[in-house]
């Protein structure tokens, strides 16, 4: 049988986990051992005075940046190197849902959350961090951004969301972001259900879906569309 | 006095908080009370047999969806109207640096998580709540997109971060991902702090970092050099 995904995170604030990880049905899995969760103290790895783990910026300029040799010596105590090692940065390369799908589908994550300005560079390349952002706003720290990554790639495990989940549909899975959903009452303060809905014929609901979600998808997306009709365009030519 | 900023969580899953919100200076920042956390468990207001919550998607497909009567409840239950109702939902508009700055300099927010295949879209327009994602993947509930908003958000209220550390100069304050950091020691493993940073010539150093801050972001994100450019252009015209 294949080993669970197994998340490594490495921080300075480990009390942070499992945090959100622990709910819901993410966190049922984890108690189940259909993945596991593991966070090392960055700060206990420092050999300096008062564990001291970061120091003034070279070149000046406001904050305090993580020291290289205690990072490294963090990152070096992780024996597994079967796992992509990620630096969570605003830095980084934007996290979308195909570099989920390809984690998930992996043996797992080391996960480097830092605080302060950031990390020392050399540390950066010196140990090939990946660096990865979950959107364009600044956090205090990695450690909310990794909690992000492990829960996109934790519910495509198999078994984790249950049958009555779907993974298939969804927005980012096409290039649309999803059609408009709705469930009981048929009337609720005077809004009816849309009547095609209740039609029971299977084209039409799926035309009416599909119109309603290139609808959205122009309306606040216009990005996707772009994306999705580039895409279009390469099929053609490959 | 201003009264703090105040953030009312509405989810099925309030066991998830504070989560990654009461650890470090966001969570000594709400020990200290200088911002508010409420969370409301959607589940409470329903009147259902079993405190059902939600049902099968009208037209057919996999999942559940949220019901309105159910969600509207929970969400009329927030008196304090001033602050935006916020529906986390990769169906949304992306979150953006300048979106967390406006929320900041507010009341707060009213955040409402939703699991499942989604909300019945009658509320969402209902109650004229506005979509937010907080990045190009799928998650299994809004829970963490809502600590990453608040997060984001908090970080930015005066004395949360305190003086030592910086709100300026990083990635997305400004057009760049941010330049490259390094710390002591002066040499680890054979690799040097570039030496312009130690010369002390506080122009070079300047123009040092905004060249690396630019060749990171083509080589990255040419998404915000476009934009950066876009922009430029606009200020001549104006």
């Amino acid at each position: 049988m294949r080993e669970p995904f197994s998340a490594t995170v490495l921080t300075l604030f480990p009390e942070a986990f499992p945090g959100v990880l622990g709910a819901s049905l993410i966190g049922r899995a984890l108690k189940q051992q259909k993945w596991q969760l593991e966070t090392l103290d960055i700060r206990s790895f420092s050999h300096h005075k008062h564990a001291s783990v970061d120091d003034t910026p070279a070149g000046g300029g406001p904050g305090m940046v993580l020291r290289p040799d205690v990072a490294a010596m963090a990152i070096d105590s992780v024996t597994d190197k079967n796992r992509p090692l990620i630096h969570l940065s605003p830095r980084g390369k934007p996290l979308t849902q195909t570099r989920v799908r390809e984690l998930a589908a992996g043996p797992g994550v080391v996960l480097f959350c830092s605080r302060f300005e950031g990390l020392d560079q050399r540390v950066i390349d010196g140990r090939d961090m990946e660096e990865m952002s979950i959107g364009d706003y600044v956090l205090a720290g990695g450690e909310v951004a990794a909690q992000v990554l492990i829960e996109a790639c934790v519910r495509l495990l198999p078994g984790v969301l249950g049958d009555m989940m779907s993974t298939h549909e969804e927005s980012f899975e096409g290039d649309l972001l999803e059609y408009p959903q709705y469930t009981r009452p048929r009337v609720w303060e005077d809004q009816q259900i849309p009547e095609v809905l209740l039609s029971g014929d299977h084209g039409r609901i799926a035309r009416w879906r599909r119109e309603a979600a290139i609808g959205l998808t122009k309306r606040v997306r216009p990005d996707l569309m772009d994306r999705a009709r580039h895409r279009s365009k390469d099929d053609e030519h490959h």
